[in-house]
């Protein structure tokens, strides 16, 4: 692991993510991670939407989740994200979910991405380096 | 894998499903495989919903997605599931997802899950067996 | 009310449609309106997706819903819907949902649209005219 | 309109929250409002899955929405919420969603709701009255 902090986003369990099990949904938790990716994506100068409209698609090529605990209606809970480069056109965040109080690990997913044209061909977005804190752990 | 055929479901995009990359949403893949599954279990005698209200929690504990080729709107598309069990209290489901026309492969996904009680511990719930079609692949 | 049937289309509720109380959440049910709306108009010859990527928008301006029983896990609906004209840049659907078994009124929505330009300005796609059934009811 | 400041939250959009036209997609907005009503109950000391395990469902029985302008990714917003009596068992919501920079109008709302048992049986939750600011506006 990276000396350097993970990026972290505080979020809030809101009642229409919870299913009827009365927990959040397993679908909500990767709309969570996404967003986290998104925002620490932002801080480092790169915007999603930006990206998109500039043909520049940034894609999950695959998602590693496990699930250790559920969330439910109206906790607090913290994204935390860091990402690793893989090789020139390939990077993954290592992103974990906790629950604020009592403090506890929800899930721990490795999200593996690419940036691609539309027509699918691997790209290499300029400044790409700014991304990441170090080599792949 | 299995002589026996997979548990198929047809499906179609839906444009809200689609986000502004103006593909399926990563999560929404998510959604499509949990549907799949739980009339994976119904056609096997297993409601969902009825579980949930007897105190049987079906949980996800691990899933593995790779993300081959996006849906976009309107697209029909088939789920495909097979079940494995991996211990007593543990099993998977392997599931592909194939666009109609043109044929192609868009991710395949192993998703392992585990029944629990609403306290959290492992519970095998009667008649569970008839749940597979044999031993893992 | 026109004396040209209704456009129907058949759902299915869905697991993950459902919130804590076991019900459709609010939400999901303008999803399952809106969906039938761009079959409606696939089906006079309009892509929602197409219109998009052509700069038209098909945008709500106002939505009146009245939620008279809600669907619960597993029950099949369907939605139908009417056109009509209001001016010659609004329109309005006129949408009911109906439980099938047992055969029942779930909501009935008024959904009035425009088609804008991406800088929202009123726009009249062309052939617009073969979308509607005839006058407002 | 009650010279009580409305109760308000802020919210930012998450980029899965927005469909292939690049905006909010229209069910999402309801989500928004259906999580600041719920917000908007806490604070006055009733929490929404804490009632739907007593019994008690809040359920909404019509929903008015008028939509000005669209938001986009990113946009930071705010929902303010007003809740007044219609009836002893029929209350209603009037909100509001501003766009923060530039501020805008995003959209209004008037959600009508009621409290009902499991049976669909009009109930009038204990303390009721602390939720209101006062007569109908």
């Amino acid at each position: 692991m990276s000396a350097i902090p993970a990026f972290t986003v505080p979020f809030e369990v809101r009642d229409y993510e919870c299913d009827l099990q009365g927990i959040v949904n397993n679908a909500v938790y990767q709309q969570y991670l996404e967003h986290a990716r998104h925002l620490y994506l932002k801080q480092r100068g790169f915007s999603f939407a930006e990206l998109t409209k500039a043909g520049i698609y940034l894609v999950v090529v695959r998602a590693e989740i496990d699930y250790k605990s559920p969330l439910r209606s109206g906790e607090a809970f913290v994204v935390s994200s860091r990402l690793a480069r893989l090789t020139p056109v390939r990077f993954a965040f290592q992103q974990e979910i906790h629950c604020t109080v009592p403090r506890r690990l929800v899930l721990t997913a490795t999200i593996t991405c690419a940036a691609m044209s539309q027509a699918g061909k691997p790209i290499i977005p300029k400044g790409l380096d700014a991304l990441f804190d170090g080599p792949a752990s």
